[in-house]
């Protein structure tokens, strides 16, 4: 059993070596240089996790995991496009860098570059990984066109967004891990639950994701905080507190969104709290935490096999925060 | 054994139903709108001759044929989008008619839809057919990198032109033989000659669509004639003229490419008729013309069987224009 830090670092060892072919390098040097801005790697290691709860490392393993970071990576350089996001990480995004077309086919390349990967495990299970890798990647581009749409919608409802959230989000965390699972050998019974663990684990740390933003300590969050109020982003926070807000209130945040106030970010946290929305977010947090680790533990595998998601969770997603 | 006629008819049945789910309408609805302005489909029906070539039709052929299909109206999509092209076929461009974003992901999701067709399909092939679709996939996002190159590049050579050509329309068209032929069970050395057939077949109809452009009738043609020439697209026929004009052809080319006289479509076929690049690309033509009929004739199959294949490359490339 290998902690998460072992794994990512055994993870990191193949996937920061070249992934793309030399020529033509107006194509694939911008991916290289995209990739080498680096993240956690948490999808690539919760599926190395996944084949370890349930059984030695298969290298076939790496194969999914890498697809899963350059299919994650994919997402990322679309997104960047569609967002306008000028950097990523403190690094020029790719279409800022170079340009849009450039970011476009860099990102084509690397969607097909993640299915090389995949297909050149040899396993029978690979239409199974193929079949939910397929899914997963089309549910994401589901959830990013939501994300989109929601822009420019005025009411969204916490259903709509919690939808959005698990698509964009939370499948592929769900999805990284059983397709760990599914190359561990794992029964049906047993992929189900470590899918449920993930889904929930991904709703969970975006429920913290938008609190943090709003309530967090901008010294641990190491970024802006009420980045998301001064967006006027559709949040967990935003939509609860419109669905609960008295008519009073409702006015005074209606007030504030179609304006820019000086002191925004205060007068809306001031109604959040007034509204009681930092309570509830960290109680749906738990919820959602509650309910992931709960189908871990239907997982018929010795306990002691779990300890490393658990503790992964545990970093990922605080109680106390 | 059934014509191309015969085959487009059975595979557009199929093609025509709704491609994709309902919900979310902001992006499937898109894409079907795209579908259905329709085409020839010339890729899957060469798909399924190439499984008609050496075994009957197998139902996983029409899953290969679609994937490929969808496949190529991704490259579309995304190629719109890139050269800020407002119509296809007379109807609105994706990004036109919406907007860049929704184009992203319409393309993004419609390779993603190819895939589950491909990996659909239940053969002991499956991983060879995965195989070649990847590097297919790749080449054409190659292909496509090096075209907007060109564009920025004053000098292309014949031979980075030709290598471009290959990437970006020939190997789609090979690839989708050789699918079929997998399929179908064919071995590897008539494989390779039926791949190749397609790679020469491209060429050709590459060499020949480049000289229609600016010497063909325009009744016949079916478009403008001279486009290239006012776009100063690097064709065949100009790249050719400017590596065999002589000094005094090659200035009055040049300033002909440096403005936009009114009689410049005249003027440049004129020079082109000077250099013979008329009768070269003819000549050319009828070169991959003959490479492709080769390699067809050395298939090892019953030469009925090839007559419908004959017939289509034919109808495709002329040898009298």
């Amino acid at each position: 059993m290998n902690s998460f830090e072992h794994l990512s670092q055994q993870f990191a060892k193949t996937f920061n070596q070249p992934q793309f072919p030399a020529t033509p390098a107006t194509l694939y040097q911008p991916n290289e240089y995209f990739l080498q801005i680096g993240g956690k790697r948490v999808r690539p290691v919760l599926c190395l996790m996944g084949n370890e709860l349930f059984d030695d490392l298969k290298p076939e393993a790496y194969e999914i995991a890498t697809a899963i970071e350059l299919f994650h990576n994919f997402t990322l350089i679309h997104d960047d496009i569609m967002d306008n996001a000028p950097l990523r990480r403190g690094m020029q995004t790719i279409h800022t860098k170079y340009d849009n077309s450039t970011a476009i086919l860099c990102g084509d390349v690397m969607l097909v570059r993640a299915y090389e990967h995949l297909s050149s495990v040899q396993s029978p299970y690979l239409t199974q990984l193929l079949h939910l890798f397929n899914t997963t990647a089309r549910q994401v581009c589901e959830g990013q066109q939501m994300d989109m749409d929601f822009e420019k919608q005025d009411n969204v409802s916490q259903d709509d967004y919690l939808k959005m959230i698990e698509l964009k989000t939370s499948v592929l965390i769900a999805a990284s891990l059983k397709l760990g699972a599914i190359i561990g050998g794992a029964s049906q019974r047993n992929q189900d639950n470590i899918y449920q663990f993930g889904l929930n684990l991904g709703l969970a740390f975006q429920v913290q994701d938008d609190y943090l933003d709003a309530f967090g300590d901008p010294e641990k969050f190491g970024k802006q905080v009420g980045g998301d109020i001064l967006a006027n982003k559709k949040t967990f926070l935003l939509i609860h507190a419109l669905e609960t807000a008295n008519a009073e209130q409702k006015l005074q945040l209606e007030e504030q969104l179609n304006n820019n106030y000086p002191n925004k970010v205060a007068k809306v946290l001031q109604l959040y709290r007034d509204c009681k929305v930092d309570d509830w977010a960290l109680q749906l947090k738990n919820t959602y935490l509650d309910k992931a680790f709960n189908y871990l533990e239907e997982i018929a595998v010795l306990s002691a096999r779990k300890q490393p998601l658990l503790q992964l969770a545990e970093y990922l997603v605080k109680r106390d925060v």
